[in-house]
């Protein structure tokens, strides 16, 4: 399958890897390949060039949001979750208009500095606000409470034994994606409903920074245990 | 040792009897003694009334705010988190001063029916709005994240295989709640650090009561996989 990611950072990197590795034929989206492709100092988390990573993924294309968006069946917004709304006007809203589009974004607010706030969140979430702004794309939110490197590698943590949510309004985009995270190694998905249900996941990034710190690592996920 | 449970609803009546049976002098405070014992209907979410929980449990006296928490050692916060403040003041400040103070409450916001939202979130929480009300009390969050039943009883659930929080400022009190929590049956305790992540535990609230739909029942809990 042809996907769009859009986002240069880890979690584009890692998303974009592993679907590479699945078989899918990947396009990473930037606002500006020329000036991504340029940096060659490490981003304010410390984390090397995206340069450097393309270099040694040469079956991943690097594109404009647009170019991306416009050649893919599915679209994964990998972007920061503060400018997610502009980087998917950018892809297009014809170019999202039916298609899968997996939100793994925070609306993590920065601002104020460690640790962050969320931009939205109680009675509104940055999946529904993307789902509203662009009504004819089938929004399902997942991913968001976990480190990029878990994502496509459950059982870096407690054998796989750990729980990925999914939220949405179309029940045939929640179960494609359902079958993509099963192919990533994921068993335990949680159906938590409508894009509403985003709420929940999104509000989990508050106690997550502060395990991060009391645990020491980021290497450690929700499991619903019942 | 003696305590006060404030609250007379599921989670006070469910905190009292389990501190009874682990021999603690327990009294639970409500804001009219005549009017919770007078009650004869079922509450608005269908519990029987007060008075025949009271009339079962014999050993657990049944007095004022003010009464419960002026003999009280530790003082335990199990009132409707819309109401706390208001049932904190009425305790009296000097009642509380110096004291542990276990906060179990969430700010829940029934206003707008279910599922509920925040009254308070992100960039502040109950926990800490308590404890700035109350700045001599040693307020410690707990046990928010969960059914009533788990809390005293967390066998009910993957054989006690999940995480409790605590938050807090006072380390000391943190210890001893850590040492309750023990007597309670719990292994996996984790300290969140100050009473500003009190913030990240209320937040799991959203995602819990849209689980208890998905899944159809409130025996789940927390599990930190790491």
């Amino acid at each position: 399958m042809q996907i769009a990611v859009l986002g240069t950072g880890p979690v584009g990197q890692s998303l974009a890897a592993k679907l590479a590795s699945l078989g899918h034929q990947v396009t990473i989206g930037t606002r500006d390949v020329e000036a991504t492709m340029g940096r060659t100092e490490p981003d304010s988390f410390g984390n090397p060039p995206f340069s450097e990573w393309a270099a040694q993924h040469t079956n991943i294309a690097v594109a404009t949001f647009a170019e991306a968006a416009a050649g893919a069946a599915w679209v994964v917004n990998a972007t920061n979750g503060a400018g997610s709304i502009a980087a998917l006007e950018a892809a297009g809203e014809t170019s999202l208009a039916g298609k899968v589009l997996v939100d793994v974004a925070n609306p993590l607010d920065f601002s104020q500095g460690m640790p962050p706030a969320l931009l939205v969140s109680n009675t509104d979430s940055l999946g529904e606000q993307i789902q509203r702004r662009f009504p004819d794309a089938r929004v399902v939110k997942t991913f968001n409470t976990m480190n990029a490197y878990l994502m496509v590698d459950p059982t870096l943590v407690a054998g796989g034994d750990h729980t990925v949510f999914v939220s949405g309004d179309d029940q045939d985009a929640k179960a494609a994606v359902t079958e993509l995270l099963e192919s990533f190694g994921w068993s335990d998905i949680v159906d938590l409903g409508d894009i509403t249900t985003a709420r929940g996941s999104e509000m989990l990034l508050p106690i997550w920074v502060r395990l991060w710190s009391a645990l020491g690592n980021p290497m450690f996920q929700f499991k619903i245990a019942r």
